[in-house]
C-alpha cells in the first residue's frame, strides 16, 4: 500500500483524542519549573510499552509493566513526573508509584490499570506524595488539546532543550497521525541518565500491531543510540492509541504505522544525541556489508562507545586507528584487510593500509556539528545498522563528577 | 610445597641468565629518549605468550605467534621499540617485525623464530628500518646484567612513570626469581592505549607450566585492569624462562611460580592504572557472592568502565545509584534487593534502600588517591573477582580529544 509521511506540529497531542496538562506540583525545586504531566486519551485505547531490561528496576517501570499486562495492553493516561526517579525507594516506592495511577484514574473516571506511569530524576530518594497527589488531580483536570509543547518540557530534567515531533500519514484508506515526546540523556544530581519516550496516534490499532510498531521502530531508533553506553532503571517508551480518527491499521496498513513511528521516533532520539551531556557534535556511525544485522548493531555500538573514538571526534582528529581498533575488539568476525573506513565521506583506511594524504580533508569534516562515520566491513553479507552518539568532552566529565552530597 | 615470596630489586634483569640494553636508536622525536630494547636470556629457554583478542593485530602480534609457535614455545630474546606501533602496515609491516628478529637473532647467534618482536607506539605508520637495524644490533652488542630499569622506560610512550618489580621465592626445593616490566595506557600520539608486559625467571619451567602460569596470573592481574575499555591492536605479554639457577618447576613447584607471576603481574597491572591517562585515583572494585567466577568478572568490570561511575570518583560523589545501576545493566542476573554496596568499607546500599546518612563519610573516602568499591551480589555462590581501574578526568578527555593531524 502507498502511503505518504509529512512532518506537522503539535507533538505528542497532535494525534486527535489526546490531551495533556503540565504543572509545577513542587518535585523540582526551582520554582515554577514544570515537573508533572498527565497526558490522556478521551477514551481507553490500546497501548504498549518497552521497559528497562536493568535488574535494578525503578518503582514506576514495575508498576507500568504490571498495568499493561492487567489491562491487556489498554490504556487510558500515563502521569509522568521529574525531579524524582522514584528509584530504590523499596515499599513505599511501590506504594507511591500505584498512587500515581489510582489518583489519576479517580479524576479521568478509569481503572487504575488503565493508567501507566512513569518517573525521571534523582534516585534513592522518595517521591513527595504532598505534591504528586494535588498536582496530578490538577493536571488531570485541566488537559487540554494544545498542549503537547508543555510536557516535552514537563519531562525533562538537565536535558538542554525539549524534544517532540509528529507526522501526519496520508493513505489510501484515510490518514491519521503519529506523535511523541521524550527526554534524554541530561545527567540529573545525583544520577543517571533516563530516557523516557511517549508516542500517540489517533488510528486504531491492535495491541499486537502496537507492540511490534513500537519494538521495531525502538529497535532502530531509541536502542540504536548511545551517549555513554549507560542504561537507566527508569527507561521506557510508552505508545498509545486512541483510535479517535477512524482509521484502524491491520497488516495491510502495518508499514505506514511503523514508518510513521520509526520518523517520530528517529525525531526525538536523534534529539536526545543532540542533547547529550556535554555534546557538541551529533555523530552517525553506519556499519554496512555484515553478516547478520546484530553484527552490523554490535560494531556501530562499540564504535560509538568508544572513548577514544569519541574524544578524537571532539578534537576534530580524523583517527581511523581508533575506529579500526573499537571494530575489531567488537566481538564480530570480519577480515580487517577487506574493511573501508571512511570519515565524512572520505576514504581513510582500506586493505589494511591508511590513506594518510587524505586526512587533513576528513580533519575539516571532523569540524562540523555533525559528523558521519561508515565502516564497510567486506563480508559476503548485506546487513547494515546505524547508530546515533555524540562526541566526549570535558564538559561531560564535569556535569557528572560535579560533587553532589 | 610452603614457599615464601619477597620483594627483589633489578626488575626484568633480576632473575639469573638475562641480560638487556637499552637506547635511543630515532623513532622517537626527541633527541636521547629511549625507545629500542633487546632482553635476552644467556641461552635459549622456554617462553610463552598471551595476544591482543583485537581481529586488528598488528605485525609483530603476528611475528610473534607465529615465532612462538615454530620454535615450539622456546625463546632466546625480546625486541621491542616504543614510538611506532608497527600496525596498518601491511606486508612491510610484517616484513619489518620479522627483520627485528632476524637482525636480533644474528647478533645473538640463534634461530630467528627465538626471538619475539613487541611495538608500541603511532599505528598506520612504518618503523624506520635504518633506525631501528643499527639499534638492534647496537643494543643486542651491549646487553648488560643491571639495565633492566632502563628497558622499563625504553617501552614507555606517554607512561608518566616506568614501571617494573621483582620477586625471590623461597621454597624447599631451593629458591629462584621472577622479574618484570610492563607500559600501559599512556595513549600514544596519535594512537592507541597498548600494553606490553615482559615477564623473566630463573627457574626452569616446562613449556606447558610457563604458558599456564601466564595465563592464570595475567586473568587475575592484566586482565583484571582497565583505563576506558579499550583493547589494542599490539596488546601482548611475554615469559622467558632462562632456567639459570637450576631449580625446575613441575606440578609440585607450580604454586609457587603462578604466585610469583601473579604478584609481579599484579604490581605492574597496578602501575598501568595508576599512570592511566588523566588518572588522579586508583578504584579497587571487588565483586563477592557471585555465580561463576565469569560472573563476577563481568559486574566488576562493567562497574569499572561506566563512565558515570569513573566520574563520580572522580568527583568524590558516593553514587551508590551508579555503581548499582552499573551491576544491573552488566547481563549478569542477581537479585537487587539482596545485594549491598560499600565504598570505602562504609555501607551504602541494603535490601533496596540507600543508606544516605553514611554519604559524607563515604565521600571523605572517595578524596583518598586509592578507593574501594566492594559489591556482594548475595546470591548463592561463592565466587569472586577483583578489578583495578581509575576515575575519568577531563585530563583523559584532553590528552586523546587533541588536535592530531
Amino acid at each position: 500500500m502507498n502511503f505518504a509521511i509529512e512532518p506537522a506540529t503539535g507533538g505528542v497531542t497532535a494525534p486527535h483524542g489526546f490531551r495533556s496538562a503540565s504543572l509545577h506540583c513542587g518535585i523540582k525545586a526551582k520554582p515554577g519549573a514544570l515537573d508533572l504531566a498527565v497526558l490522556a486519551s478521551d477514551h481507553v485505547g490500546t497501548a504498549a510499552g518497552l521497559f528497562t531490561t536493568n535488574l535494578a528496576k525503578a518503582a514506576p517501570i514495575l508498576v507500568s509493566q504490571r498495568h499493561l499486562e492487567k489491562s491487556g495492553g489498554r490504556a487510558r493516561a500515563v502521569s509522568v513526573n521529574s525531579g524524582c526517579a522514584n528509584a530504590c525507594t523499596g515499599e513505599d516506592g511501590l506504594a507511591n508509584a500505584v498512587r500515581m495511577a489510582t489518583e489519576t484514574a479517580q479524576v479521568l473516571g478509569c481503572a487504575p490499570e488503565e493508567v501507566l506511569v512513569a518517573s525521571t530524576g534523582v534516585i534513592g530518594v522518595g517521591l513527595k506524595m504532598d505534591r504528586v497527589v494535588p498536582g496530578i488531580t490538577g493536571a488531570a483536570s485541566a488537559l487540554a488539546r494544545d498542549k503537547g509543547d508543555e510536557m516535552a518540557r514537563a519531562i525533562m530534567t538537565t536535558d538542554p532543550f525539549p524534544k517532540d515531533h509528529a507526522v501526519v500519514v496520508t493513505t489510501p484508506r484515510g490518514m491519521f497521525r503519529v506523535g511523541g515526546t521524550a527526554k534524554g540523556s541530561g545527567m540529573i544530581e545525583p544520577n543517571m541518565a533516563t530516557m523516557l519516550g511517549f508516542l500517540t496516534t489517533d488510528a486504531g490499532v491492535p495491541r499486537a500491531l502496537l507492540q511490534r510498531a513500537l519494538q521495531e521502530s525502538a529497535r532502530r531508533t531509541f536502542n540504536a543510540i548511545t551517549v555513554d553506553g549507560e542504561c537507566s532503571t527508569n527507561d521506557c517508551v510508552f505508545a498509545l492509541a486512541s483510535g479517535a480518527n477512524g482509521v484502524t491499521v491491520d497488516e495491510d496498513l502495518y508499514p505506514a504505522l511503523e514508518a510513521a513511528f520509526y520518523e517520530v521516533s528517529k525525531a526525538l532520539a536523534i534529539g536526545i544525541v543532540r542533547g547529550g551531556e556535554g555534546a557538541t557534535k551529533l555523530i552517525t556511525i553506519s556499519v554496512t556489508r555484515a553478516r547478520t544485522p546484530a553484527d552490523a548493531m554490535q560494531v556501530a555500538k562499540t564504535i560509538a562507545n568508544s572513548p577514544l573514538v569519541k574524544t578524537a571526534v571532539h578534537g576534530a582528529d580524523p583517527n581511523w586507528g581508533r575506529i579500526v581498533a573499537a571494530a575489531g575488539r567488537s566481538g564480530v568476525l570480519f577480515d580487517v584487510d577487506r574493511a573501508t573506513v571512511h570519515v565524512g565521506g572520505i576514504l581513510l583506511f582500506e586493505e589494511g593500509l591508511p590513506h594518510d594524504d587524505a586526512a587533513p580533508e576528513a580533519a575539516t569534516h571532523l569540524k562540523n556539528s555533525e559528523v558521519r562515520i561508515d565502516v564497510n566491513l567486506g563480508t559476503s553479507g548485506e546487513e547494515a545498522a546505524t547508530v546515533w552518539t555524540c562526541d566526549l568532552s570535558a564538559e561531560y566529565v564535569r556535569i557528572n563528577g560535579e560533587y553532589r552530597t
